[in-house]
């Protein structure tokens, strides 16, 4: 018995928001998942990543296939209890991690063999490999295995790694109703692949809505190709998916990637920006990101943003927060400091997608989304 | 207006149990205090340490002197503030770090002029300087400044470094009257040292209660020599101490030496044992230490110590906090496994205080100690 159902409460010109209901729990939508690559959103406990707002996470099928092992991670009940998570968890389907960190990868129809990064071992991940992966993980949303290639491709390699992807769809589907009832299996996402091809992207939307799943991911994008060609593939992309289906964009990204792609009417977004950034001295602000490692801040004893409702941000005004402080903390290279510098950042990525849900449903998104890009600089 | 007092609430032989009283609160005794080394008690947010029953914290002069700095601290609020830690700190003085870890080092009677470890800055640290760093602080429990010779070192050495440190006993006795009136500043303690000889620890002991201090630390220990000669040096050395005022073990230590050393009639400990063994996979347990790297915890469901009321036992019923995730956590070097470890350890040497100040309470701590002796084994 599982439960998948996408409702859509308000839109605001192409940009939606709603719910997806799942045994797990609700995910409101625009979604911003943290990512938990090896099991673990990295430097919080899940129970500070659940009070962020976040709703559902991402794991890492290449990751957690190496280590701890798919096998091992289902006899020990499940990446839920292991990680102590208890709401709904998406997995990527290893297809873009197994040819950016892996070595020796040798592609064929079949999938792809690849050597661990971490041991050397030798493995396989196919499409059925990777659906039984994510199916040994207890992955509640699984993603289709699907096929990168560079984006700097001709358009030749590029349609031709859609259509195997396509074909890898087809065979990802077939192996997730294929791999029996399994109560966490929820729901399967296919991704549209085609790089910044309008028609590669029709001809692919095209195949997926025939094979059909139950969201549909804008997948291959925020690869370097730049804001500018990005949001113009997300002009035509999500309009090519089913409008009653969740629109996943792979990857993406920074604050004002998503608040234009929520505009687009994208739904879902994951992204290690907000973690990574917090373990190097990154944190992100209304105004715009923020160097912690900045002399500047040394004796700033205000907070890392004054309009955030982060732990972090909430404690500087009695201690313990400041700028001041948490300058020290990255220059010392200390735990802590990558512990609040994360917090705050995935709260202020939770808190933006609260803001944009707000204003869609307030009918209010560009008056919105026109005043977060008039304060928010990014860096030069 | 400062407050610091002892009172003993129960005695077992020479052992005690009581509290003091501070303007920020009360510290049970025999306490352990978690070491916030560079303001920050490593991979642990105040709040958390607070939780695991720890009433006061160490804060290093040494380090904070170097970064952010003393100066820098004060203008920030002082250290409470700045970390955000409401209870009481003890501050050492500096002198066993800026022999164990600063460059060129020159003593003179004046004090010890040195290289930072940081910059190659040169800084001096003398009595009155110590005191003035720790004041900047706002330390409520500061130490007197005194100095360190190798334990392999000739009586005659260990002699003159004594008396050395006795004279610098009385300067810095001499500065903390002089620091004029400081809300924060609420007490300092004096430090017995005469390596292993009973003759100069009397001799320490009697020229520091010629001087007069709120407590008395016994220093010099646990560098080396050893658990049997560091017990033979606590037959007598707590008892050359007055019995009305606190008697703290400096850098002591593994959890058996605590427990022997409070039966032999010690109130304070300080030691990094629980959160840097955190950070390199050494879970403590009434059994015992275990090294989580080991491959039998791979598959373990089970909590670190079924008998643990810590926040990740606790949680390890409900997933999270199994050995099993442990053991992936730290072979990742996962953040989140040191923050869970260390917490964990700073709640099993907590929880043992607690315990200790139970038993003699009840006047039953010799079979408590023998109890945990019989049941904790040291790694060979």
């Amino acid at each position: 018995m599982t439960r998948f159902a996408f409702s859509i409460h308000a839109t605001c010109g192409p940009a939606r928001t709603g719910a997806i209901e799942m045994e797990r729990g609700t995910i409101r939508t625009p979604a911003f998942m943290p990512v938990g690559t090896a099991g673990t959103v990295k430097a919080l406990r899940p129970a500070e990543v659940a009070a962020s707002g976040a709703d559902i996470i991402l794991g890492n099928t290449y990751h957690l296939m190496l280590r701890p092992g798919a096998e091992r991670v289902a006899r020990l009940g499940g990446l839920h209890a292991f990680m102590g998570w208890d709401r709904p968890i998406l997995t990527d389907s290893g297809g873009y991690q197994v040819m950016s960190l892996s070595d020796l990868t040798k592609r064929s129809e079949e999938g792809v063999s690849f050597k661990s990064h971490l041991d050397g071992s030798r493995h396989l991940l196919s499409p059925e490999r990777s659906i039984e992966i994510q199916r040994l993980l207890g992955s509640n949303i699984v993603m289709a295995f699907d096929e990168l290639v560079p984006t700097t491709s001709t358009r030749e390699v590029q349609a031709a790694a859609m259509e195997r992807s396509m074909r890898w769809a087809r065979r990802s589907r077939a192996a997730f109703e294929g791999g029996g009832a399994h109560a966490e299996h929820n729901a399967i996402f296919g991704i549209q692949q085609g790089a910044l091809d309008e028609s590669l992207r029709h001809a692919s939307a095209g195949a997926l809505i025939d094979i059909g799943f139950d969201g549909y991911a804008i997948g291959g994008l925020a690869v370097g190709e730049g804001q500018e060609a990005m949001f113009a593939c997300l002009d035509y992309a999500p309009g090519q998916l089913p409008a009653d289906r969740p629109r996943y964009l792979m990857g993406v990204g920074k604050p004002d990637d998503i608040v234009g792609a929520v505009e687009r009417g994208v739904d879902m977004f994951d992204c290690v920006m907000p973690t990574r950034s917090g373990r190097t001295g990154q944190a992100f602000t209304r105004e715009g990101p923020l160097n912690l490692r900045n002399a500047r801040h040394a004796e700033d004893t205000g907070p890392l943003d004054p309009s955030c409702p982060c732990p972090v941000c909430a404690v500087a005004v009695a201690g313990g927060g400041s700028r001041a402080y948490l300058h020290h903390l990255v220059r010392s290279q200390e735990i802590l400091g990558a512990m609040l510098m994360t917090q705050h950042n995935v709260w202020f990525y939770e808190t933006l997608m609260a803001d944009l849900r707000a204003a869609i449903v307030e009918g209010r998104l560009t008056v919105f989304a026109n005043d977060f890009r008039a304060r928010y600089t990014r860096p030069t």
